[in-house]
């Protein structure tokens, strides 16, 4: 297997772990036949968790018993020190024995033992958290999702170049378009921070993307542009309210459509496509974030997912790894 | 009509006016018989519009033929000078002629005109824009949209204590919960200023609302807060993204329901159940903004909206001034 793509996986982290965890290994290595998984955790309950749908000769189980909390604080989580699951999991990839590293644990103590572990991309200041989001033709990145707070127009322009590769690693045959999250589309708008980086994103000549202006929360979802770049804190914003409208709407249209009989019987006639309306939205479909401006990509799959969740955040693994995603950020960063 | 409510309302602004305007106080009307409109624009065009419905004793045309544009820039709008229908309807409440004024006409011009017009509420320092939004169990007021890009800790109180006083006009039998939208629950998280206010408003021992602390974008709907408090930048990005991703997944919803005979033939006989969720996700039911911090309330209703929009936006015109709402904030505001 010298030529796999090498998964380090924290069995540890999330809900129902590691049984999700390994199930979603199952899952994914179905159609990625091609994929080497090194499992970090207590063996003892993952073994029993393995089937036969997983050859030995694709996995590997670095056995440990500790491991980070979900309910630790990010220092707390980094401090439970070199044996837990998480931090050795992130070494694998620090000692380059992995391509790649996934955990659905604690994302801020992830976070921390990423940094402590990994080191910066060349010339890129901060690393930032991006995610991918539906739109009418297909799907978005978005970045940076709350990694920093407060962001300089370089570290904008840092997120455009890093957005921009993560999408081109995941969808080869489309072309980046970048905008910048703001509260207007004329050039006026906005604040300092959000305008130097229009300024110097227009005059840029070597961008490896289209650069599209500013785009309005409304227009987030239109599919007009696939990388949408904003500070942490509003990204974090934005992508927490698309979640609880979507949340809200979904929860008032079950409510009408099964209120009385006549709603119960006719959702039931129209199950299909309903259920065509929910595989759209489903969130296991883009599950989980990706931390980049670090030597290596570390993904973090939502702590609540289930099996099919961590399965799709595999799959992004995979794709990151074969879309040589770190190698297009050195390239553009120049 | 001495008692009357009397709303200035510029009959000249947005889609369809001013014949949305006129339908829109015809409707209003026939609920709210105590209130007295003066309308300013264009006669020749208002008074066909004008029916028996509306007595003759209960509006006045105050004739012009200038108006803002919707293209107009705010300065551009502004400029446009003192004979105005959106100039003249503002002055009207600065005379005292009117106690509240409306319009469906360009924003950033309303609200540069309205700021040139009338002062700021004793000790507020920064006006701002709210607007009502739908949760699980009523209705939030979410203050501010993008009339200050930047805040300060002062400005956020001013504005938590406006926002509450506004929801208590609206809704005088509720209890107002203030939460400052921020991207998570603990003390500890966010930027220096949300932290500053979060530690005044805690200290605070005169407020006139329950202080809930930190409130996360996938909460905004929940319903355990009614007024939401952000600098302008956020909230302005939280209340398009709401929009974008209602549009996204009603247009889906409406994708998949009607793709095939099946699909149209269960949402006919599931018809009524549909239209009970399109009623409650209907955007004239929280139409328009409401700019709040003048010595007197100014209410933008959406350009785009119809009578029916026009008419919800002139009932929370009635509300505020029933509702005393600028006597509540300047009691507040010491």
């Amino acid at each position: 297997m010298n030529n796999a793509i090498k998964i380090a996986v924290d069995a540890m982290g999330g809900d129902g772990s590691p049984k999700k965890v390994i199930d979603g290994i199952i899952h994914h290595f179905q159609n990625n036949k091609n994929t080497y998984y090194q499992i970090f955790g207590d063996e003892e309950k993952i073994l029993p968790c393995i089937s036969s749908d997983l050859p030995k000769d694709s996995f590997k189980i670095i056995h440990t018993t500790e491991f980070v909390k979900g309910t630790d604080s990010p220092l707390e989580g980094a401090k439970r020190g070199k044996k837990t699951s998480m931090w050795l999991s992130v070494e694998s990839v620090k000692h380059k024995q992995s391509d790649i590293v996934i955990s659905a644990g604690n994302t801020g103590a992830l976070l921390v033992i990423s940094k402590l572990n990994l080191k910066m991309i060349e010339n890129i200041d901060k690393p930032a958290l991006s995610a991918l989001w539906p739109n009418k033709k297909s799907m978005s990145v978005v970045l940076d999702l709350g990694a920093n707070i407060e962001c300089s127009a370089k570290n904008l322009i840092d997120f455009s170049i890093m957005g921009s590769s993560l999408f081109k690693s995941l969808y080869p045959n489309n072309t980046s378009k970048v905008a910048l999250l703001n509260i207007g589309s004329e050039e006026i708008k906005g604040h300092e921070i959000i305008k130097e980086t229009y300024q110097k994103l227009s005059e840029s000549k070597n961008l490896d993307f289209e650069f599209k202006g500013y785009i309005e929360g409304n227009q987030l979802m239109n599919g007009d542009v696939n990388v949408i770049v904003a500070d942490g804190f509003t990204g974090n914003v934005a992508l927490k309210t698309a979640e609880g409208t979507a949340n809200f709407i979904t929860g008032e249209l079950k409510k009408a459509m099964t209120g009385n009989m006549l709603g119960k019987i006719s959702s039931l006639l129209n199950i299909s496509n309903l259920n065509k309306f929910k595989k759209r939205l489903d969130p296991r479909l883009y599950n989980g974030a990706i931390f980049i401006g670090l030597d290596s990509p570390v993904i973090k799959s939502h702590g609540g997912t289930d099996y099919i969740g961590f399965s799709n955040s595999l799959s992004v693994c995979t794709k990151i790894i074969s879309g040589n995603l770190i190698d297009k950020i050195r390239k553009n960063i120049n």
